[in-house]
């Protein structure tokens, strides 16, 4: 039962504090796939969700748990949340009167979590000061265990299960044909490199759908919104490839005016991955406790303008996400060269850039009932 | 139920982090009282917490959920939750194959609560990795509710409650008895700036016990410890006063030197209170909620050697617990040279403090069951 998934090597927080390059104020890319997601989860609730099958109908206190895996450090975990409690609360009302009565209180409990070097701190001080719940932090990896057993009523993550548990260690070993030299994903790399990726996705998510299994009760649903790749279409099409690989480039050209090592660049690879539905069915019916609801494959940005797809608004974006684990591997001191750089290359790329962002990007929403 | 308690406009964090400054580092008078109350939590779960009262024989999985209210950042938070939690399990444990199967399973989740203002980043990334139990941090002032209704089984809070959540008006009013001239809090003062502090502290305990009523289910325990002064004793006998007092001359001598101005020092008070156990069956049994199964004034630091009542010693402490006070009335630049003049009273006094902090610090120790 004890949490020791703390020691997992790597983990790269979000820039936190609200500063120019904090991700609470560079994640719109992230909220405009929230505001997507909103009516999914809706109307996910109001037919899949049956809250006679989750409480009992004559105790006094009703107290549904909701946890938020990967929440980072708001805003839009918040607004996440509330969507949920209200369309909860909604279908509560409605029951009451028939099966459960009007004197029984609907409390909510709130898990907000992400990695332990999440910066808590800034999340705890923007939470809602209104809020119609109770909050708590939850800190550690949901790739184990966070929760007691069958506590939790609703789960949801967005934008979190592609970050990879760890680097799949081929990609540094010189001897093995995954070794992914000059590149920072595996976008424009040989199969073996994806397919390393693929590899490790495949042992986090067993272990993240083992872990909540077990928390989630008999009738809980969970809400799962990630990048995806539709099989067939090319990873060129993908934002989060293509910015990968200008990023990859960027810190080549580093190399070659001598600012960072060839060796550092090899070494450096960006633990995210676009995983495919075919892939996730696969996973979710290895695990067998969930019943898929619903599975859609959505544009999530089309409220996003051409004009928030300018170089600035995408170096904004990559470096409130990135600006950590970059840090980590080159140094600080390289960080606004290198956005720099990176600016450069995607405004001189941005009419290349803006239909991928209206088209080719895709996210994948779940929903999955505990069995 | 939404938590609106966070605007309470004052809030004291201990010094987060763990530098040389840092509660982390010192804290060890409040661990010595903790080493104290230690077998006083046995006796109390051993004797007087029912876990049948407070779970059903015939449910699969038994959640047993405790908060500590006002934890700060550790480390003294970790031994007192891992205190209870293995008195509990061991209480658990014989009851099995009695009351409970042998294959039911008793899992523990500890929410760490404390202002929004804690260093909760610091409090997470030094939580025991190897704990047997699911961690959370709830923030949020103790003043209101934290928790949903019947949510906890035991609540512990230890040298938390003494805070007051505000300073009351009137010692900063210069026409009323209650204006606290030239002092940092009540020992030497007039007694209506006493009797300020205690009406204050009435109001805050009326609104804690309330919220607590709320929160702890039916049959569950509260654990709560706080520095006390017994009926008769004079305040001149109470370590905690005796502190503060030389930290207002200390400001009253600055003052004198033109460091700080004589309005700063008048409008300066530290919003702590020693209630007596009198005071405090007074509030318990106007909530009506809580049966007193035990009330006790112990010395708590007996295990305290002299060579830890020492001007460094005692500097390092106050200077943990009132440094972001004072910064915050003062600037963080008179900080270093109060403390200095500080530590040189303390070192004059030393022969005179080291039998105050043996023999006349008292602290209360109440186990109360939820009726």
């Amino acid at each position: 039962m004890n949490n020791n998934t703390d020691a997992v090597p790597e983990s790269y927080p979000m820039n936190g504090g609200d500063g120019t390059y904090s991700y609470t104020k560079n994640s719109y890319f992230q909220k405009a796939a929230t505001n997507v997601a909103r009516s999914m989860i809706h109307n996910a609730v109001a037919e899949k969700l049956d809250l006679n099958e989750l409480f009992s109908t004559s105790s006094k206190n009703t107290i549904f748990r909701i946890a938020d895996l990967g929440c980072s450090v708001g805003p839009n975990t918040f607004s996440a949340m509330k969507n949920i409690l209200e369309v909860v609360q909604h279908k509560y009302q409605q029951s009451q009167g028939h099966h459960f009565s009007s004197s029984q209180m609907l409390e909510f409990q709130v898990f907000f979590n992400d990695q332990v070097t999440n910066d808590f701190n800034t999340l705890f001080s923007s939470l809602p000061s209104e809020r119609p719940y109770f909050a708590a932090g939850v800190p550690g990896s949901f790739h184990g265990r966070l929760f007691p057993n069958s506590s939790l009523h609703f789960i949801h993550s967005s934008y979190a299960l592609q970050w990879l548990s760890k680097l799949p260690e081929e990609l540094l070993d010189k001897t093995s044909p995954a070794w992914n030299r000059g590149r920072a994903h595996y976008a424009n790399s040989p199969d073996e490199v994806r397919q390393a990726y693929a590899t490790q996705f495949a042992k986090d998510m067993e272990k993240f759908l083992d872990a909540r299994a077990k928390e989630l009760v008999v009738g809980g649903l969970m809400v799962l919104i990630m990048p995806s790749i539709p099989h067939g279409v090319p990873l060129s099409r993908l934002p989060l490839c293509v910015l990968f690989d200008i990023l990859g480039s960027s810190l080549v050209d580093m190399a070659n005016d001598g600012f960072v090592s060839e060796d550092q660049v090899d070494s450096f690879n960006i633990p995210v991955y676009a995983v495919s539905p075919d892939e996730m069915i696969k996973f979710i019916e290895g695990n067998g406790c969930f019943k898929i609801e619903r599975m859609e494959l959505k544009k999530p940005i089309s409220s996003i303008d051409n004009d928030q797809v300018t170089g600035h608004a995408l170096t904004m974006h990559l470096r409130a996400s990135m600006e950590v684990i970059i840090s980590k591997h080159f140094g600080s001191e390289i960080v606004d060269d290198l956005f720099d750089r990176f600016y450069k290359k995607t405004e001189e790329l941005s009419d290349h850039l803006q239909p991928i962002y209206k088209e080719g990007g895709t996210q994948l929403f779940l929903v999955l009932k505990r069995k």
